[in-house]
């Protein structure tokens, strides 16, 4: 996917001229309109360009002298093929394949271009006039428009003035506006009255406030001499009613970018004027400008406003475009899956739209929210899991995980809740959500001890986690506790930290949990009605990799121990798949649903909790929608005669079919993912001996790839990588596993998430000297950044960001590596070349 | 909006043939399928009908004989024009223009009358060929697919086989996609090989899981003598590459339609295996088949699967059709406001995703979020706010309600609260949402008493409520304490309610609250740090109208009030826009946003709250999201030095862009709605005297409809049927205001929400004996049943929501009025019924 910024100068108008469909006057009203733009009369001189971005065949070179003539340019075609036919089949015989992103960049390179040739104080016009109908295919097969798309120029769309041209005309527009094409005007030839196209369509448009014009019928220059033709499109274009109209249409395109000027100016100081920001200190604002404006996002990038930090080292500054591409490295706060801007999540969301809207879901039902529900009990693969209960966001499925796993154990324990305290049992670092219940399941911390309602209610273990040092894996006991766990623990490999049966301290771990809960239930009398965790890896808390031999072993403990006496006439239940002990509550929200490369984080502790939540990734980062995944033994605990004994949940867009519609075509795009080749070649880097042909994930009976080997940990950031940044001396350690990657800085107040560490890094990142680095947008928690990666990421822009990373890291070290030289920091370690180039030369 | 039931039927496959433009050889395609049916051989025996909706123009004739010829069937034209133009222009000079509704209502009963002409065992086909493209204007100028749209027949598309093909077929596709249409096949005529489109769409339209088909080229039959056309016809179809493709195309209709039927068979049953409902008692639910199935919805009408007892009263039962529209009688749980599967709305969703998807929005911004921010600060025209703070439903906007509040108080008068008990005050029967903190604040309840970690804090008022009984209005005190209020107090008109300077229990309210607040305040020595309210109606309470002086002196009282020393410290405010006393919060989610037919509920008090939190109405009834507007006296106590006093809230999905954006299209809507003629009406209605000249609403000068009284308080529902019901013996008492309608039963027992008392009500609306009557989904709480339209809904369906209840309730009470007869009811006040036919007659 193109690395390009939006091609918007204050200088350049560019704009793209997109047809209906074929014939319908394309060429001639880019012609006319750039023919205008030549001579238009009033304060402001145009230097036109005119692009053809991907050409065929002998009739548009025709066209290209016809250009020529009416309006002195000369086309500037990019990729020209020589048989007439589409660009897609044209392509087919020609010896060169233009991919996507060269066709992008190169339109992106002709426009800069343009923009430094602007004499003065004129203005430029950049008409890319496109080939065929709106999502008539390039030359490699893409739509047109999805080719276009990381450029989002604005469009004029010629509407089709033949019969059944009003149809097209529309459907064209809104193939556009689902691809988030922001069209400034529609305009349509008159055909004399015969159909009457032209009115209709500018009626409908200005409805929808798209600005319509109408243009009259041009002359017919069949069988004309060159003089006839000269004469008759003069006389055309002076006619008052075509000169008024392409008057008007001209106005139109100037206005909308200067008002897009306007509008990306104000934006910033609009926002501190009315936004209350989520997690903000409002006052660590200094200028307005460091609010970062957003002005669209297409795969892995935001389209950033530059500010004066992120323009200062660009010697071109002059010339800057407004925007520059910036990595989205906290993959929009945890929840991108597929890329922004996929027209398959924007066409999903529309149809669950046009069919539902929302439908109401108490004692009701509709096929996306079931489908989604079956979808997510097979993918959980977790024998105890049966009922899905929809919320709106991971807090919300968090309160009601917790209500759920609370009922269910007051209820088998005969505890009266209302006059006792019920705690849970959890891990310290550990974080559920912003609302209030959800945060009386964490010990107190700089997210919740200054909310007045908060009252943490439990007990946290502090447990060993898991980091790579000076490129070895270990377990380390936390701080102060080597007397209760040892000493850190070395590993080879990630697998070999997951190999529970091969670790030895599950005993120790075994032991002390006990005597801690001994020491809480028997001695002190407290009682618990839940274990709340999030597996693996805990993310608010500042990317803790928790032991998960220890999250496992607690599991294990809490389900055999005896947190209360049963009541006799307590039914019975199975205890392999009704909960024991306490229900077991894990929070997936951040983990689940593939972050980790799994679709269950679950099934790296090797185990099945009572009760699943899961948001973020759900939708593949599109919508807010959560869901609480629970046992029947937890759904029984609510059956019964009373009303009031249900579940009393329930907010008004629970199971909003939008979101379940869009969960189920992300989900299935992201288990497509799994099955293909790039995470095949994520798992061979990973792996302890790197595959050196492909053949390995290839199955040689169907030729298709094999399944993915679901006993390696692994990550789509590359190993090397990893470990040259766990030698690195600003770095204390690392972690990386699936989509995540997080460096931990050395830093010796570790003030923990109000710490300024690792803030230097970020804005570093986000504002590079110059486009030969990825900007990267980052989030840091404390001293630690962290970058993630949607699943369909490809592997060479995650290269990219690897380099950015470790060429900053290296600046900030001292080693001030310029462009050409940071490969060198690679060599460190020649024995893992080949495989880099292995796990980095297939995609791009 | 036309109420028909979705045309599905086991016997019956109703399929609408569309082209994705004209000339592409639609008619040819659907005379080759429906000759295909009546020759199949197979299992079945197929009875044709062909059904052409509209069709203009002499050549359409001769397309009908040559259907006839080839299939045997005679084309059904419902609206012939003469001219052979598009239907929208053909239809200017007709003598009769049928209105949309009529042609839906046509092609249903068309396909129903088939339906009981199929024989035996035969199954039917019906063919609706359209006119021109997916998107061509039908007669009333409205686009095809959206006239079509409350049928939502499966599709087949006819390809584009010519040059820009590519584009109008996938382009037509998304039109057909985004309204909500299932798409059975695509199919497209082979070119011989000259641009290939059939292959490309094949694969295309496979990827993305819609089946696709080629069918060999068409035989050319310009200036064919009759015979040789026939020759040619027999040969095409009998040449095996067409009679093949024919019968994939027909097969894969087939399947689809018992796909369909075993789908909708599996609904109810398949979600009793995965889904655990909101607010639900899985223990009442005696019958799977209680779970009611959606299959789509649209304007005010779900398409709901008939159950045994829809079905139990309707004479041709054999022939019903699978589902049968309701009208959505909750408006989704009181979120709807623009209608189901609104277009608008839709591209909206998609353009924003295809723009943006979800970009994060901490420290950034983007255009959607800030102006949907100025437009709420705009709407809500209250000086106070300033800060819009986002986040995902109506709960969590609470919760960082109270967040802000109660910091804002702590913070004010130096309250530790991690060690003192800070409360609310709040009303009884409030509600605020369904996360632990959002239920702290309100008293123990049905909803929250059995949540283990819930725990009221605060102090809840009784108040006196406004009901209409027996055709008058009054405010009557709470049960008990007409000692502290007096005796109930009659009122003309609900404007005298609102008419505050006129009324004088001011003094006592402020007597009484003043007295309560001492006792908790200065007796008890009790901390309060925010006043909590619904403003005017207290909706999941039971729709308690709160008798608005004494909310608004309730306001006026807290503020005056000390509720603490302030420290000398603190710095200096503007009483006119800072809080004093304590933070006003008003929850406006259910009365926000002209769900009480003002912008902000607040204006009704006519007082200014200093946080104001909104949902449900924000999307006009699309998908969830929330906002927490603040004063800047609220914001200030968050603005400090440490992150930590920020206010450290923030869902990932915060300020989504679709959600933004959705809103600002439809907050747009429901404006133009406030300024159209509709509402006027509903005004005009609700004044004391009724209009009877239309000219009193336009504005003389500009012909345009004036702005409505917004001293009037008025509602979308009848005066006269809110008159009349409250004097009904089955009723205790009604509420109308907006789009609410509430009515009260009356129940002896009065127990509250687990009451099964209107539930009989209820059900008796759902499943009427016939299609006379509007079938109605409802809800009811405790014995209140309620109603609540769209900001659209247009009043004769209103009209009939109130005939129906009419009825019902009549059933009910003995008075078993057949269906003619119900109208004699409305007699009772015939001084009314010019008022009443003045305010139904204008829309339909």
């Amino acid at each position: 996917m193109s690395r390009v910024p939006t091609p918007l100068w204050h200088k350049l108008i560019a704009v793209q001229i997109y047809g209906a469909n074929t014939g319908v006057g394309k060429t001639v009203f880019s012609t006319l309109l750039g023919a205008h733009f030549v001579k238009r009369r009033g304060p402001r001189t145009w230097d036109l360009q005119y692009i053809k971005p991907v050409s065929t065949g002998p009739a548009d070179e025709a066209d290209d002298s016809y250009v020529l003539k009416y309006t002195g340019a000369k086309v500037q075609t990019l990729f020209q093929f020589k048989a007439a036919v589409s660009p897609h089949l044209a392509a087919r015989g020609a010896a060169y394949l233009p991919n996507n992103d060269a066709i992008v960049k190169k339109v992106y390179t002709k426009l800069r271009d343009h923009v430094d040739l602007i004499l003065g104080e004129n203005m430029g016009i950049s008409i890319i006039e496109t080939a065929g109908g709106v999502l008539s295919p390039g030359p490699s097969g893409r739509l047109q428009a999805d080719l276009f798309r990381p450029l989002r120029m604005p469009v004029v769309l010629v509407g089709d003035h033949r019969l059944g041209g009003i149809a097209s005309t529309i459907s064209a527009a809104e193939s556009l506006i689902l691809r988030g094409y922001d069209i400034d005007a529609v305009i349509c030839f008159d055909d004399n009255g015969k159909y009457e196209n032209s009115e209709y369509l500018r009626k409908y448009f200005e409805e929808r406030d798209i600005a319509a014009f109408e243009l009259p019928w041009i002359p017919n220059l069949t069988d004309c001499t060159e003089s006839e033709e000269t004469e008759r499109m003069a006389a055309y274009y002076f006619k008052e009613s075509a000169e008024n109209a392409l008057f008007r249409v001209a106005e139109r395109i100037i206005e909308r970018h200067f008002e897009r000027l306007t509008n990306v100016d104000k934006m910033a100081s609009r926002t501190r004027d009315v936004i209350w920001h989520p997690f903000t200190q409002h006052k660590s604002i200094k200028k307005t400008e460091e609010i970062l404006v957003f002005d669209s996002a297409y795969g892995d990038y935001f389209q950033t406003k530059h500010t004066s930090s992120s323009r200062a080292g660009h010697r071109r500054s002059g010339n800057l475009p407004l925007f520059y591409p910036a990595f989205d490295g906290s993959a929009s706060w945890w929840t991108q899956g597929v890329g922004h801007g996929n027209p398959k999540l924007s066409l999903a969301a529309a149809y669950a739209a046009g069919r539902y809207g929302h439908v109401m879901f108490a004692g009701a039902t509709h096929e996306p929210a079931v489908t989604l529900a079956e979808r997510l009990l097979e993918g959980l693969n977790n024998p105890r899991l049966k009922k899905c209960f929809y919320t709106d966001d991971g807090s919300t499925a968090a309160e009601v995980g917790l209500k759920m796993a609370l009922r269910a154990s007051c209820k088998r324990y005969a505890w009266d809740s209302s006059s006792e305290d019920i705690g849970v049992i959890g891990l310290k670092g550990s974080y559920h959500g912003d609302t209030i219940g959800a945060m009386d399941a964490s010990e107190p911390c700089v997210y919740n001890k200054k909310v007045d309602w908060y009252r943490g209610r439990g007990y946290w273990f502090d447990f060993p986690t898991v980091k790579m040092r000076e490129g070895r894996w270990i377990v380390e006991p936390p701080a102060g506790m080597d007397n209760v766990f040892g000493a850190p623990k070395d590993f080879t490999t990630l697998d070999d930290v997951f190999n529970f049966e091969q670790r030895d301290t599950a005993p120790m771990y075994e032991e002390y949990i006990t005597s801690v809960l001994d020491n809480l239930v028997k001695e002190q009398g407290r009682k618990f009605g839940a274990l709340v965790m999030e597996p693996v890896i805990l993310g608010a808390g500042g990317m803790l990799f928790a032991d998960p031999l220890f999250q496992r072993t607690l599991v294990k403990v809490v389900r055999a121990y005896s947190f209360a006496k049963i009541p006799k006439k307590t039914m019975r239940f199975r205890p392999d798949i009704a909960w024991t002990g306490l229900p077991v509550l894990f929070d997936e929200v951040f983990t689940g649903l593939y972050r980790l490369g799994r679709f269950s984080s679950a099934s790296l502790l090797q185990t099945h909790p009572d009760i699943s939540i899961h948001a973020k990734l759900l939708t593949g980062g599109l919508l807010p929608l959560s869901v609480t995944v629970a046992s029947q033994s937890i759904f029984d605990a609510f059956f019964g005669d009373e009303k009031a004994d249900a579940l009393l949940h329930g907010h008004s867009y629970t199971a909003h079919p939008i979101g379940c519609h869009v969960a189920n075509n992300s989900l299935q795009m992201m288990d497509e993912r799994k099955a293909g080749y790039s995470w095949q070649g994520y798992v061979r880097n990973w792996k302890e001996k790197a595959a050196s042909s492909r053949g390995e994930t290839v199955d040689q009976l169907t030729m298709r790839p094999k399944a993915i080997n679901e006993s390696t940990i692994w990550s789509m950031w590359s190993k090397n990588t990893v470990i040259e940044l766990s030698h690195h001396t600003l770095v204390d350690h690392v972690i990386a596993i699936g989509s995540v990657l997080a460096v931990s800085l050395k830093d010796e107040a570790n003030s923990g998430y109000t710490s300024t560490a690792a803030i230097g890094l970020r804005d570093a990142l986000l504002n590079q000297p110059s486009f030969s680095y990825l900007n990267i947008h980052s989030r840091v928690l404390g001293n630690v950044i962290y970058f993630m990666a949607s699943m369909t990421s490809s592997s060479s822009h995650l290269a990219s960001v690897e380099d950015a990373l470790l060429q900053r890291l290296n600046a900030m070290s001292g080693v001030d590596l310029s462009v050409g030289d940071w490969g060198d920091a690679r060599k460190r370690l020649p024995q893992d070349v080949a495989v880099f180039s292995a796990h980095r030369g297939r995609e791009t």
